[in-house]
């Protein structure tokens, strides 16, 4: 594969801060391997001019469920638990199949709207790697475990979680299977245990919702005589624990989740939309914590963008604690790169030297000028549609705007064929 | 002019919430003169075929400054009254002339976002004026009055306001002037009582910021006993006074807005961003209020879009009070269309015969599918940039997603210049 030079750059490097006004950055294979101001001789590299727009790290979509395509628009306006009983009943007929053709669509989104990685948590995930393997996007997957219906049922999710690993984990160098849990109202004290285990023997983080609604929480203080973080904490975890939602947690909850190294993804969009809550992100920052950010799936969010995800993160923060300066604009960029990368433990999130190759290009525009505050820029004016280019683990998935590796217009006939059937 | 004919579309007319799923809009002059599945014959129309995707109303932006496109990330992470600080130093340096190039940036982002029809309030009305007329959006401007400093400083000012409406009240059908007053922290009584009594006269709406902050509502009680809402109310209101902000507001404040016929405009993303508060949309909705929606300007929301704005008014309002039906996605797409045009007193907002043809066409896209409810995907899944065409008053502006008034390039290259020399 040839090199690949952005020139013409003003490049976000997320990198202890570093701007660079006019620079560029050179991609060889699957890393970054030069980025700065002197102009790379770069004869054999496949040239990208990227106008004098921005060039920033490719984001990190920290939670998410691909295969939940076929519910945008579904069950609007209703809260998690309503919401939930309508979303289980299409559930229980979506398939290995089904569930491939809805993460492709996830996948196409996910890669024109800015995101280089996303991690995933679905009911199966042989359909949900062929997507991602199909569409080049870097993807942390997992089936998540569940027992609600007994010792047979968790032993064959246990099972189908360790053949996943076998078949996928490590794939082109993107593709990671995570050992997840669904949550704690719907695992055993035993559940838990054994997909902390495989988490453990792995040397990945395990994946969970956790403290997602009040009624949540109570829930679990009547079960457990705990809140479902101090549980958790309590099973043994392993070296690092990624944590959707997090939206009603303690102070008390917070110390702990610096103590084991419990990492919260934030769901702005999701929380509000089902009316879960607003996660207290100004007093986990104060704590030491450093939340990675998510859309969740199209269920709840209706939308996989990230930029918008990152643009209400910081203005809710801000506007619900009356602290402008709650959640400022590097830091919500931060939550969405370089916080991301570090929650799923790999070497991204940042444009630097040896990092994963994943990169975008947001042309200049009238309408993402003047450039005071380039995280300003980012956060607050950048929609999705500004992305030009998308080029993850070093190769170019998207350009001038548009997915080079899912037959959008195929996927859509598809879409539509499928849904009639289902709902 | 030729008669506009828009076909194979998915009509949502915002009347009577009916919906047309393969229809068809004829547009003649500047009114629309039918809606309906029956395909129209108008051979001599010009076609615009929507390829089955959503049809609606141009939206309404109710309360912005199209003058501050230069602030766009300027100030970033401050609260209102820091914020305020650093701002006015830059506006004192501001003329007609350079409102005017900035307006006119405004006029076409807000025209490529989706917007139909703007009503702006800044220091200067010339400037804008010109902006709105040759960018052909439909328009309500005023110079806001102050006196602060004095009462030879109101004389002119008000003298400003009688001149432009002489000047562009009326022009081209879709420009109007509005009489408006910056705020009541700004403004004497005599002041306020000139103002309105402009705005009694020209038989059109009062225009002023109202409760944006609690520092705000806090000194109105110092200065006069009572809230802003009651203090304005106090003052013989004409027929209609809209309110900007309202996000500090009593359950009384909502009843003598109810009374008075104050209607709120709602600005979610610029009261986030500034730490300013939530409104309680909610419980205006529930008092029979009808609350407009607004971006605010440029400098504290980095983005005049709409979709973005009516995005987050309906989950911000959800998550805030914990309810998922409090800002349903059809009551927030009602606020963008139906509510900013009846709060502006013109006939618009709607799809229907005799109303503005002020319409937009999004084409389908993978990513506004599939459409469980219609109003959902306008919501929560539609971004600015899924807007294809926006025609105004009748004449089409926006065309495959490019403003056709504004050369985007030269303004560019303009406001680089000029910023160089402000800041």
């Amino acid at each position: 594969m040839k090199d690949i030079l952005i020139k013409n750059a003003h490049i976000v490097t997320m990198d202890d801060g570093a701007v660079y006004r006019n620079g560029c950055v050179l991609i060889s294979g699957t890393e970054i391997k030069y980025v700065g101001e002197a102009l790379v001789n770069a004869d054999n590299a496949e040239v990208i001019d990227a106008r004098g727009g921005i060039v920033m790290p490719g984001l990190v979509n920290a939670h998410t469920h691909l295969g939940m395509s076929c519910f945008r628009s579904f069950a609007s306006d209703l809260p998690l638990n309503k919401w939930l009983e309508r979303i289980f009943k299409i559930e229980d007929k979506l398939d290995d199949q089904l569930i491939y053709h809805f993460a492709l669509i996830a996948c196409a989104e996910a890669l024109e709207r800015g995101s280089a990685c996303v991690n995933d948590m679905y009911l199966d995930v042989t359909g949900t790697a062929r997507a991602c393997l199909e569409s080049g996007v870097r993807a942390f997957i997992s089936r998540n475990v569940v027992d609600a219906d007994g010792e047979a049922g968790l032993k064959r999710r246990l099972a189908e979680l360790e053949e996943m690993y076998k078949l996928y984990n490590g794939r082109e160098g993107r593709i990671n299977v995570l050992a997840s849990a669904h949550a704690e109202y719907t695992c055993s004290e035993n559940a838990l245990r054994e997909v902390i285990s495989r988490a453990k023997s792995w040397g990945s983080p395990f994946y969970i919702h956790a403290s997602e609604t009040v009624a949540e929480v109570q829930g679990c203080m009547e079960r457990h005589g705990v809140s479902p973080i101090k549980w958790l904490a309590s099973l043994g975890l392993p070296e690092s624990t990624i944590a959707a939602h997090c939206t009603v947690v303690s102070r008390e909850d917070m110390s702990l989740m610096l103590e084991h190294n419990i990492i919260p993804v934030h769901n702005p969009v999701s929380n509000l939309k089902l009316a879960s809550g607003i996660a207290p992100v100004k007093l986990m920052l104060e704590t030491g914590i450093k939340p990675a950010l998510g859309t969740d799936g199209n269920g709840s969010n209706n939308n996989l963008d990230m930029f918008r995800e990152l643009f209400t993160a910081s203005v809710l923060q801000k506007g619900y604690t009356l602290d402008a300066q709650a959640l400022d604009a590097y830091s919500a960029v931060e939550m969405a790169t370089v916080n991301g990368a570090a929650a799923l433990g790999y070497k991204g999130g940042r444009i630097k030297e040896g990092f994963a190759a994943d990169v975008l290009v947001l042309y200049p525009s009238l309408f993402l000028e003047p450039v005071h505050d380039v995280y300003g820029i980012i956060a607050y004016s950048a929609e999705s549609c500004d992305v030009r280019y998308n080029i993850v683990n070093g190769r170019v998935l998207v350009k001038e705007g548009e997915c080079l590796t899912v037959d959008k217009e195929r996927a859509a006939a598809r879409l539509k064929e499928l849904c009639a059937a289902l709902f």
